[in-house]
C-alpha cells in the first residue's frame, strides 16, 4: 500500500491571519492543514481547503476538528480551559498542552506561576475593591494598571490608573470585565519580545529580540534587531526562553516584555502561538514562526532562528479610524488596487490577510530587509500607508499599556 | 459596499507542485488561486480550495475555469494551441498569450523564431526522412539530435544519433513522436537557466544565472550562483532575457542554455511558466518565482531578484527507481517519517509535493543557503537523501541530452 501523500495532518482552533500564514509554512512539510473557522470566509478559510465552519466554543465540533489530526493546535486564546482539558482527558494530543495553554488565558495563574519560578513580573495582587487597589498603591505608588484576569487583548481588558482620584471612573470602566488583577506600572525604555519555538520532546529554538512599537496597546511596527545593550539582550532572551520552560510550552511561545530604564526586563505577556511580533520571521529569518510552530507540535526537528539581513522591520496594516459623526464611514481599502500600489517598492514584503476593514483591526502587513533599521523602516512604512489608506487614529485608546496579538 | 476581501483572482491550468508552491506566493498578496486540476487529490488541489476538477483538453472546462478570473495562466505546457487561441479570441486573458506559449509548445516554431531575432540556437532543421537527418550531420558532423516537436519533457522527446550506422535504431525509437526536427549536438560545458519575469506592460526582472545539474535529461540540482565567467554570466542573462522579450512573455520565463566548451551560450529549452530550475528562489532570492509570476501575469509591480545568501542549491527528489524484475516494487519514501528525518538539518529548506512517487518523477526538493557552494551541496544533498530513500538510477536514460520542467 502506498503511504499517504501528507506528512501529518494539523488541526487549527481559529481561521484568522495565524492561521492563513501557517497555511504557507504547511504546504511545503506535506502538513495538511484542517481547521476550525468561525466562518467560511474567515481569513484562513480563504486559502486552506479543509476549514470547517463551526463553533470554537463548543466542545463537540473541537472533538469533530480533532478527530484523525496528528495534534491540535490554535490561532487564538479564546477556547475555554474545560474544553481544553476534556479533550485531553479524551486523549485529543493538544499543543499547547491545556496547562501552558492557561498561563495565557488566565492573567493571575500566569503571574503567579512565573513569579514562583523566578521570572521577573510587575508587583501584582488580585483585587476586588477599590480599597485592595488603593491599599496596593500606597505600596507601589500610582500609576497602578487595572487588568482583566481573563480575556483581554489588543489594549482591552487594561486600565492605567494615574492617582487615588482617577480610581473610582476607572473602577467603572473596568467593572464588568471580571476578575481583576492591579499591577504596578513600569516606566517603560523600550518593548520588545521573545519567541521560543518548543517541541514535546522539550527541544527549544529562541529567536533573535525583537522590538515592539505598540500604540493604543496594538503592535504597530517590529524591528530586528532590538537596540538593547547587549546584557539586556541577552537576559530578555533568558527571560523568553524561561518562560518558554516553565509554562512547559509546545510550539511558539511569545513573550512580551518591558525593558525598564535602567534595563530591568519583566514579562508584560504571554502567548502560547504565532504571534504578531513574530511575522517578520516570514521572510526576515532562517525559519519562520509558522514553520517551527507546526514543526513543534509534531515534535519535528526545529529550523534555524538567524536573521537572514541586518536590520528586518514589519509595519502592520490596522482597519481606518472611524469618522467624526455626520461623515462618510471609513474607507475601506481595497486591496485590488492598494495591493499592487504597496508593492512598487521591489523589497516590500507584502501581506495581506483578505479580512474585511475594520477600525483597528490587523488587515495585513508590511516586512521589508535592509542594511540598515532605518532605511527599511522608512520603506516598510511608506508600502504600509499605499496597502493601508487611511491610517486609525493613533490616540484611539490612551488607557491602554499593552499589547498582545 | 465593502470592497472584495481579496486582490485578484488568478487562474491557473494544472495543479501539480508548480502550482502547489504559487500558493504559498499568492496568500500573502491576497491572490485567490481557481485550478482546474486532473484529479481531486493532485498535489495542488490539496492545499488551494478552489480546484476544480476537469480536463484542460476540454475547451468548455478551460472557459469554465476563466470565468470570473482577471487572468488564466498555467503549471504546464499542455493545453492546445487552437484552445488557447480559441479563448484569447473570446477574450480571455491569457498569461503568456498564447503566441508566447507557443514557442514553449512547438520546438521547430521556437528555433525559428529566436533565430530570426538573432537569438543563439544549435543548428537545426525539419526532417522527414532519414535521409534529411544524414545530410543533415554531413553539414554539422555526428553526434545529432532528434527531437518531438512537441510534447517532449524530462528528456523524453530527445534522442541523441552517435553515428550514421545507429540512425536506423534512434530512426525507429523516435518513430510515433511526430514531426521531428534534428539539431547539431552542442559539446557542453556546463548548462544554466535564466529565469525572467515580465508584465504584460513590459517591465521584466531577471534572475541570478542558475547552473543546472541534468541527469537522463531530468534537472537533478541547481548552484547559484552558476560557475562562470562574468563575460559568460552576463551574456547568458542577455539571452534569457532576449528570450523573454522576443517571446512578448507574460509571467516568468525559463531558459534552459547550453555553455559550450568555449563559452559560446546557445538556447537548449524554454518554459514559460515557473521552472524547476527556479525552486531556489523560494528562499533564496528576494522574491520567488511564484510570486514574481503572480505580480507578473497581473501587471503588478515586480518584485526583487536578487539572491539572499553567497550559495543557493537545491536538490531534487524523485521518485524512487524499478527495481529489477522478481525484486520487490520500489519503496515508498514514506512522507510521515521522511520529513522530518530531512529537517534534522536546522538549516535545510524541505518541500514535499503531496505527489504518490513513481520512478523519475519529481516528488520533493530540498533548498540550503551557506556562505559557500560545497558545504550547501553537501547538506543539500543528505537532506534530499534523507527525504526521498530510494534514489532513481542516475543512469536511467543515456539518450536523453536536454532537461525541462
Amino acid at each position: 500500500m502506498s503511504p499517504s501523500p501528507s506528512a501529518a495532518t494539523v488541526g487549527m482552533v481559529g481561521a484568522g491571519q495565524l492561521a492563513r500564514m501557517s497555511q504557507a509554512a504547511a504546504a511545503p512539510l506535506g502538513i495538511d492543514l484542517r481547521l476550525l473557522a468561525a466562518r467560511a470566509d474567515d481569513a484562513a478559510a480563504q486559502v486552506v481547503p479543509d476549514a470547517r465552519v463551526g463553533d470554537w466554543g463548543s466542545l463537540a465540533d473541537l472533538r469533530a476538528l480533532a478527530t484523525g489530526c496528528d495534534v491540535v493546535t490554535f490561532d487564538h486564546e479564546l477556547v475555554a480551559p474545560q474544553h481544553l482539558e476534556a479533550l485531553a482527558a479524551e486523549g485529543v494530543p493538544l499543543a499547547p498542552p491545556p496547562p501552558a495553554k492557561l498561563l495565557a488565558q488566565d492573567k493571575l495563574h500566569q503571574r503567579r506561576t512565573l513569579a514562583r519560578a523566578g521570572l521577573p513580573v510587575p508587583a501584582f495582587a488580585a483585587v476586588t475593591t477599590q480599597d485592595e487597589v488603593a491599599g496596593f498603591a500606597s505600596d507601589h505608588g500610582w500609576p497602578v494598571v487595572l487588568k482583566a484576569v481573563r480575556g483581554g487583548y489588543d489594549g482591552r481588558g487594561v486600565w492605567v490608573c494615574a492617582a487615588a482620584e482617577d480610581l473610582p471612573a476607572v473602577w467603572d470602566a473596568a467593572a464588568g470585565a471580571g476578575a481583576l488583577l492591579v499591577e504596578a506600572h513600569v516606566p517603560i525604555a523600550v518593548e520588545v519580545a521573545v519567541l521560543t519555538a518548543r517541541t514535546r520532546s522539550g527541544a527549544t529554538v529562541t529567536y533573535p529580540v525583537v522590538e515592539t512599537v505598540q500604540e493604543g496597546g496594538i503592535c504597530t511596527e517590529t524591528h530586528v534587531p532590538a537596540r538593547l545593550e547587549p546584557a539586556v539582550a541577552a537576559r530578555a532572551s533568558e527571560v523568553g526562553h524561561g518562560v518558554a520552560e516553565t509554562a512547559g510550552a509546545v510550539g511558539l511561545c511569545a513573550v512580551e516584555l518591558f525593558v525598564a530604564e535602567r534595563g530591568e526586563v519583566l514579562v508584560n505577556e504571554l502567548a502560547l502561538r504565532p504571534h504578531n511580533s513574530g511575522h517578520w520571521t516570514i521572510e526576515g529569518a532562517a525559519t519562520s514562526q509558522f514553520a517551527n510552530h507546526l514543526r513543534a507540535v509534531l515534535d519535528w526537528p526545529l529550523g534555524a532562528v538567524e536573521a537572514t539581513a541586518p536590520a528586518v522591520v514589519t509595519v502592520n496594516v490596522l482597519g481606518p479610524a472611524p469618522r467624526a459623526a455626520g461623515g462618510q464611514g471609513p474607507t475601506q481599502p481595497d486591496p485590488r488596487a492598494r495591493v499592487p500600489a504597496a508593492l512598487t517598492d521591489p523589497g516590500a514584503h507584502v501581506h495581506w490577510y483578505g479580512k474585511e476593514a475594520r477600525p483597528g483591526r490587523k488587515i495585513g502587513h508590511v516586512t521589508v530587509r535592509g542594511p540598515a533599521r532605518d532605511g527599511a523602516l522608512r520603506r516598510a512604512r511608506a508600502a504600509a500607508t499605499r496597502l493601508g489608506g487611511d491610517q486609525p487614529d493613533e490616540h484611539a485608546d490612551e488607557h491602554a499599556q499593552e499589547g498582545a496579538p
